[in-house]
């Protein structure tokens, strides 16, 4: 006869692990918080009736994300997509290069280089930190391509490897100086995609400001949001005034005739949304607390769980925590959507990491290396709810 | 001796007739008004937490947009460029295909094409309307086009002419009828531009519901704003739906996994930007009133001064009079600069027309049509003060 007093299963123990932590649901993945300014400027906004291309708050949210996150130089834009599209653009990617991208990422990431008719060439993840590997892409680099006149070309394709753009999962930095180092020996220009790790650092330094550009989102489900938005870095001032011409249409500045020099974009940020950008950092401290304590909690919550991890930071970095994230061994990945499918009838939202983009059908001809450490991951990451107001205060 | 009681120069004049009408300055050229249910539905937003890509206000405002336009679908996006570039996508443009665009707009029709990787065709104004010229056009195309298997080819550079962008100038409707019937003619989808004409109306109908899609901008300068936005429209359920796919990343619907079955974009309009968008198209009755008792009394106030009219709504037309224009005679026209020079100068803003797009640098080699009209226009026309906030209350 079966005992209905049998071991509790593997989806039963998240979820009473993450009920331990989270209080009673129904709860979402990740909401913002508005605690701060936001109301305040908002108002101020309005009443200002600057609330689109010109106004204050986009040269304040600006100046306030260059000094948070030490930038010399930040240029807000509608979105992190429209970020990475003008950060590539302004890394010298042109029609029919090649750009280094991790198969482990958001689609974001891959259409932008789309946009700039180049080509997404996949990437291999590590597992210490979820992004790409600096000393395996290193050896796929020596062995598939050379050096032509000072760039690094697919030797297979023939074309041109012009820039990389590892990215920070989930708030975790990835190996940035190794990868660094890389692009450097490779003649490969890098695009950081900080847009998951506002307040995450590398030994110290702020993520998105190692390469020549870096990028952010500030979408309704990152750390701080403003509705919709992102920004460029970069401690170069002409790639800053490149970027700051690009993303508002190129117009030459006059007193009234419309010239425009180049090809530009409608990327700026409205005023009313950096006004909100402008409350949310200031309250970015508190948030960082309150994520770092979600996952001291989930932590101590999941040590009983056998088979289960909470993804802690790396070595020698500080993550933002964006999203907490389960780790299944090796020997229960095949739980994952069980794990998932339960939760989320409990009224308590996990999702898993993305689809390779490799996978994709739009991408399923682009060039990539082996990889088996992403193929792995995907199937061993489960993201738990994660927003700054779960956090339980530290005792 | 010469006299210094000589005869009011026309800038003089010019200034005069605007001050009489807008009273003290300094004006600008146009700025939006709050004074409906914005701050009730953005602070309605913010304590939702729904800021960002879902919430209730962006449904709400497309279904209000097409009731208001009488479209059977609108798209919201994130700005006007945005719409155009998705919109010429649906109308299928295609690499290196040719598109019909006035060389008297703003650049983000041209950019827009140019996203497509296809090439601005240049096209002429009508004095009329200040739009694309049907007839001019019609006899253009026969002397310069052929058709070949249902499209029509550009006999001197071999490529398809895919699709014309007819732009209702200042919020003057345009012979869209007359372009209708070319573009059935010839073979070429029309994308309507109805960026500036939100309440115009041709013949009873609405601006931007003639073409397969019509598209809106809510920049801050338009006759309502959300920030920054603007919208698809359509009548065709189906490309109704591949705009709101395209827009949001062509994710296709799941409970948690990210398939992506095609290159998308993050166009989205966030929601904070629809509440806006939801209370200024609530009031946008009493703003099209006023915006046409300010044409009134420009029009009574320049009555006096000759050489120069406030123009007017073309026949069988209502136009939205989102800009007021003064329209100088020919003779005149060689006062434009001195003019807007005065205006600026004394505090009220004022700006010509802008430069014709086949003039900029990056559409110097982009082919074209002769452009008589469109040269003498930007020499004749000037935009004045236009905030409904300025209409004087009709006695």
């Amino acid at each position: 006869m079966k005992s209905t007093q049998s071991i509790k299963s593997l989806s039963e123990q998240v979820l009473e692990a993450v009920v331990k932590v989270v209080g009673s649901g129904p709860v979402s993945l990740h909401e913002p918080t508005f605690d701060g300014n936001e109301w305040i400027y908002l108002k101020e906004c309005l009443d200002s009736t600057y609330v689109s291309s010109a106004g204050k708050f986009v040269d304040k949210f600006e100046a306030d994300l260059a000094n948070f996150t030490g930038a010399k130089y930040a240029v807000s834009v509608v979105n992190g997509t429209a970020a990475l599209h003008i950060a590539l653009k302004l890394a010298g990617v042109k029609d029919n290069d090649e750009v280094l991208v991790p198969a482990l990422t958001f689609v974001a990431t891959a259409n932008a280089v789309t946009y700039c008719n180049a080509i997404p060439h996949f990437v291999d993840s590590e597992e210490s930190t979820l992004g790409m590997g600096a000393s395996k892409l290193r050896e796929y680099l020596q062995a598939t391509t050379e050096q032509n006149d000072g760039v690094c070309i697919n030797t297979s394709t023939g074309r041109v490897i012009r820039a990389m753009v590892p990215m920070h999962t989930f708030g975790h930095p990835v190996d940035i100086e190794g990868l660094l180092s890389v692009s450097k020996d490779f003649n490969i220009s890098m695009v950081e995609d900080a847009a998951e790790s506002l307040g995450s650092y590398y030994f110290g330094r702020h993520t998105g400001t190692f390469g020549l550009l870096g990028t952010l989102s500030f979408n309704g489900n990152k750390i701080i949001t403003t509705g919709g938005g992102g920004a460029i870095l970069t401690n170069d001032k002409d790639v800053a005034r490149h970027a700051k011409h690009l993303t508002t249409t190129a117009k030459v500045s006059h007193k009234w005739e419309f010239i425009h020099d180049e090809i530009g974009y409608n990327y700026r940020m409205p005023n009313i949304n950096a006004a909100l950008g402008c409350a949310q950092l200031e309250s970015i401290q508190s948030k960082l607390r309150a994520k770092r304590n979600l996952y001291n909690s989930y932590e101590k919550a999941f040590t009983g769980v056998s088979g289960i991890k909470v993804l802690k930071e790396p070595d020698n970095c500080k993550s933002n925590y964006w999203l907490q994230t389960l780790f299944l061994n090796n020997e229960f990945a095949n739980k994952r959507d069980q794990i998932i499918e339960s939760t989320n009838k409990s009224g308590y939202m996990t999702r898993p990491a993305w689809n390779l983009l490799s996978n994709l059908e739009p991408f399923i001809t682009s060039p990539k290396m082996d990889l088996p450490v992403a193929e792995m991951l995907i199937k061993s990451l489960i993201n738990i709810p994660s927003s700054p107001s779960l956090a339980p205060e530290i005792s």
